[in-house]
């Protein structure tokens, strides 16, 4: 990636996280660090066992976990090839569409509609939307995939009052650009994002077929119509193994 | 933080990962959640154990983890309180820079240079920074902190033909923008960022003073001096546990 290393190759073992999944994240860290982008391959399991200063098993194990999460795909008699190198982009600017977004990196974009309903905004949702304390909202939570990838998990709510069938759209067009035309607003910006990371939760891991122990990107924004009214307020999770997120600041 | 919690509170085991480790990392995402800035304080330990579902040897390990980061502080016959709630936000936009965009969040900023030297551009780094492969590059790594806590770790590389001196430069001024006037360059924007995460590398615990599992927020960006003309290539590491990243989107 950049010429360089993050420290030695050393292991700082990791008091309640088991050495095999310590190696797993170095491994994970190497290959986004474009080292065995050459190759398209990891080194061998004794080559790896003496760089980490550890026993092949504690390797085999790591490598195991790694092609559970689809990180990692072993050929017998050829070697552990690395399965996806490239992360997909996700672009944050004002225009930011999903599907569009991603643009040419996919041929197929889906996504599911797991649960909606209708609820109480909290005092927090309420002030971000502009709505009175208590006001009602529809809440419509998705997962997004690129080639049946599954790259996010997303909250959303809606004013109810503005936006009444706005699940039913998304339903019929699985796009929020196209729900919202569905009701009358035909066009629409991105104000703000603020993006943090964590752990999966249970339910990424259940959403986005992660493997415990793995990160999570956090996008909240808001967006609203073009006179700056907000029509939505969003908090997607995206697999950290397979998504960046890109910020154009051109002027 | 939007009027839900994740999933059901019961805690899907992670294999590899001991069990009071990952309810300290779901008390740090319940903290994240803003789910205790009501009293400030996390519940009883009886109340998080029936919660959890486990003994409280367990949950007391992970509060003993938490205190050890400086999350919690427990206070005897008070209970144990929620030492910072909020993140420190860092704006990205074209006119990024560190110690502005923090502005008014902290009232000292500082850093320290760990290290700098010359070397040749890797093929990658060369292509970033619009040099030939091979030319070399003044590599700065530095850490930033805000009222004495450190936010980040950041490797710079900045071209050594047109940046002779920059290390001296920023030495002496704690500040790349200073150190850029000191050598002719008075203004120059963000061009690009990518946003991932990952966990920490051994460098980022000891720089930043993270827990072995802790998590960093990572910029990859990529300044222009106006014309267009790459002056330096960052990869930045935030604690994500002290940091959000902030992108407005206004037109």
């Amino acid at each position: 990636m950049n010429g360089r290393t993050d420290g030695g190759d050393g292991l700082v073992r990791i008091n309640g996280v088991a050495l095999w999944r310590q190696i797993a994240d170095r491994i994970r860290q190497s290959i986004g660090n474009h080292e065995y982008d050459e190759t398209g391959m990891i080194p061998p399991e004794t080559e790896l066992a003496e760089r980490f200063g550890v026993n092949r098993h504690t390797v085999r194990a790591a490598v195991a976990a790694l092609s559970r999460e689809g990180v990692l795909r072993s050929e017998r008699g050829r070697g552990t090839f690395v399965v996806r190198q490239e992360l997909y982009s996700f672009p944050i600017s004002r225009r930011t569409r999903f599907s569009e977004g991603l643009g040419e990196q996919a041929r197929v974009f889906d996504g599911d509609l797991l649960e909606t309903c209708e609820e109480p905004a909290s005092a927090k949702l309420a002030e971000r939307l502009g709505l009175e304390a208590g006001a009602r909202v529809i809440r419509v939570e998705t997962v997004r995939r690129a080639d049946g990838v599954a790259l996010s998990r997303s909250s959303s709510w809606f004013p109810s009052e503005r936006f009444a069938g706005i699940s039913e759209a998304f339903l019929a067009t699985r796009s929020v650009t196209a729900a919202f035309r569905k009701l009358g607003l035909h066009d629409y910006v991105r104000k703000h994002t603020d993006v943090t990371a964590s752990h999966a939760m249970p339910d990424d891991c259940k959403a986005l077929g992660l493997s415990p122990g793995a990160i999570v990107l956090i996008a909240r924004s808001l967006n609203t119509d073009l006179d700056g009214v907000p029509v939505q307020y969003a908090v997607t999770r995206f697999a950290a193994d397979r998504v960046r997120i890109s910020i154009d600041s051109e002027a």
